[in-house]
């Protein structure tokens, strides 16, 4: 199938801090094959007006947990330990492979609503995560959390596991689905665990997904036990020797953003989550300006309360400017490449999605501006950062194919996963 | 003319931090008449269903600039002095009372789209602004902005100005317009000139409307020229005589915090624009710690770079509790409070708005609850604060009629208000 857009303002975010006007894209079956300027003749199958909007790379938000959207404002203004260890861990372990299939498909449904066209989750029975990934048309990078048992039956269990979701669906449905090795974290992970984990990942060839330095206790605690930061400590059993995407990475210390700068690690903050749970303010300006593509996550919405990467760009350009004390550090352009060819590089992405480029998959998202918040359009690279919303995003294609169009997701029942998230949460309690 | 909202969610604001089901209001000309449970055989004009909404107090935007919207987007990444005196202030030189006109209507229609019901502004022609107020059904809190001439002359014709601007708008449009005193900032007023601003506003029966200790600079300077900070030369040279509006309160000690819990002064958090301008975190939990009801607001879309009050709901719940290190810190329902009872008490109208009770003016906002990010219903105070959109307002009522109904601001032409303000930012170069 060929879509034409035409006459659209474009932010190809190709690493050139421009808009280009009154620009016409190609796509060809799942591929971006042409962007040009002046008007072609060319027989397609779809044309699609782009007076009024504008082109961007569809969002990547590289860490959240799509099953836990079922906890979505359901205890809140907690600390992250007690939130985790009193209001969560409880629930979760009540958790059926069903519940996570709806809980999917509802934060599926919100990202692509928001512009998200690729995500990188972590959780448990992922197989239904991988059904809703295939039924919905998103993009993904899959990592089965897996926590050390201390028990060498179970974990042996649990590496198979991995293997098995490895076999079943990496680079299914098209390739929209990738899969890395997910251990928790090093708080919840053993030595040899962690070790196993690396092996793993080179055995299959992936990458490992992973928290590292969340909270000042986790740092803390490292040091007591390890006499390294989880960061030096990563880096000291080999984690690095496989690509390692590492969310949040607030509680750094130089060393720490020299060793990021200098191995196969790519950090991801999630400020939503981190503010909300107290866990501080990340290094953005100065792990950026050390050359690092920083990506950006919401995590899940149970610590955000959404899945909107609109709000993560707003929060990552805003509220670094106060923390350093200057308002020209972390740009709008440096924001939004966090959330789209940063992402793409965490994600070891960066040769398919990311940007508006010739031959890279057509992942893009086309935003509405003819919306009060975003006149008079002065400079747009601003408004996206600053002013628009995820509620402004009004067609979005995944691989080449529409997903939604005029704020509408096609083929998908809304009001299913309603009723039946509904339903999940009020049965818990009583399992 | 009588509205009967029936079926729908309350979460009143009257103090009780509480969701009410299946509640029935009724409206009566500009007034709430009744609130209550069951079901009644009532004749009405008009019957609003409440199926799957959410009916709040219309947030109140406690500090803005609404003609400055013509500025959005123009000048990003620059700290508030270099961006006032370089790109602003230039700028501003060339308006023309019809631009604040058009820029005003612009505000006036983003903010009634994203829920607020009231605004206090400060700003120069606002002759223009009350018309806009006048016309699209706003309530608002006006004041001219004024800065020390230094020239007897010119600031008696500025005093002229005020007192001609209450008496011509003060209570206009069945009191949806009041008018206070706006001297800008100790920073741009000399002493003689805040005490005539103070004898005004006391000849007047109103309040004063100010920027104090928005930034360190502001407040090293204070402390170089008076050897005061800016809360105590303004409570010294009697500001506080009068209900004071105090914007921003980024850079407060103990003794200026003692001194507003005090004195008849409310401050005014605006997040957004604090941190984009790298001003810096205001002490919010600790200012709402000692019962002084601190207010929300967006100041100008040029500094933010939009009015929409539930990002400044999200802001202020979000990121002071990583300030404070402490996830209990302003919480849902007090983060709701800012922007809306105590923004009424901030404006002195809380005899008026700010709570859904019976009584007061029927100002109040539909949220639409069936979108994805607002599933599962688990908390609805927190879902409206750290969940919700501005584009998930529904139906607005501004003293008791219907502004917007199904997301469709009625009787105003949007794309009238979006060329005229594309017109005037491409004029202004060259004027």
């Amino acid at each position: 199938m060929n879509i034409l857009i035409k006459n659209i303002t474009l932010v190809p975010m190709d690493g050139k801090d421009e808009i280009l006007s009154n620009m016409n894209i190609l796509i060809e079956n799942d591929k971006i094959k042409d962007i040009f300027k002046d008007d072609k003749d060319l027989k397609v199958d779809k044309i699609i007006d782009g007076k009024n909007k504008l082109l961007m790379p569809g969002l990547i938000n590289s860490h959240t947990h799509t099953g836990m959207s079922i906890f979505r404002n359901y205890a809140d203004d907690l600390p992250l330990h007690e939130w985790l260890n009193v209001a969560i861990w409880p629930l979760e372990a009540k958790l059926v492979a069903e519940d996570v299939y709806w809980a999917s498909k509802l934060s599926i449904v919100e990202m692509i609503q928001s512009g998200t066209t690729t995500f990188s989750d972590m959780y448990f029975f992922m197989d239904e995560t991988a059904k809703a990934v295939g039924e919905t048309g998103i993009r993904s990078v899959l990592s089965r959390g897996i926590a050390d048992e201390n028990d060498p039956i179970k974990n042996a269990a649990k590496f198979d596991e991995v293997r098995k979701m490895h076999k079943d669906w990496h680079n299914a449905f098209d390739g929209r689905i990738k899969v890395m090795v997910g251990p928790h974290a090093p708080y919840t992970c053993g030595t040899d665990f962690l070790k196993e984990c690396v092996s793993v990942a080179k055995e299959l060839n992936t990458g490992i997904h992973i928290h590292l330095s969340e909270t000042k206790k986790e740092v803390e605690d490292s040091f007591e036990i390890h006499e390294l930061s989880p960061i030096e400590y990563a880096k000291e059993i080999g984690i690095f020797d496989v690509h390692t995407l590492a969310a949040h990475c607030v509680v750094l210390s130089q060393e720490d953003i020299e060793i990021i700068r200098d191995n196969n690690v790519y950090p991801v903050n999630n400020p939503g989550s981190n503010f909300k749970l107290a866990s501080g303010f990340a290094k953005v300006d100065e792990i950026l300006s050390k050359g690092i593509p920083m990506a950006l996550g919401t995590d899940s919405s149970s610590s955000n309360n959404n899945l909107n990467m609109f709000e993560e760009i707003n929060l990552a350009a805003l509220v670094n400017k106060s923390v350093t004390e200057d308002a020209t550090s972390v740009s709008a352009y440096q924001a939004l490449e966090m959330a789209t060819i940063n992402g793409a590089k965490a994600l070891n992405l960066q040769d398919e999605v990311g940007s508006i480029e010739v031959g890279k998959k057509a992942d893009m998202i086309l935003i509405d501006l003819n919306v009060s918040h975003l006149y008079p359009r002065n400079n747009l690279i601003s408004a996206l950062a600053y002013s628009a919303q995820g509620s402004d995003v009004d067609t979005v294609i995944i691989d080449g194919k529409i997903v939604m169009e005029d704020k509408k997701i096609l083929n998908i029942d809304l009001n299913e996963i309603f009723s039946q998230v509904e339903r999940i949460i009020s049965e818990i309690p009583t399992r």
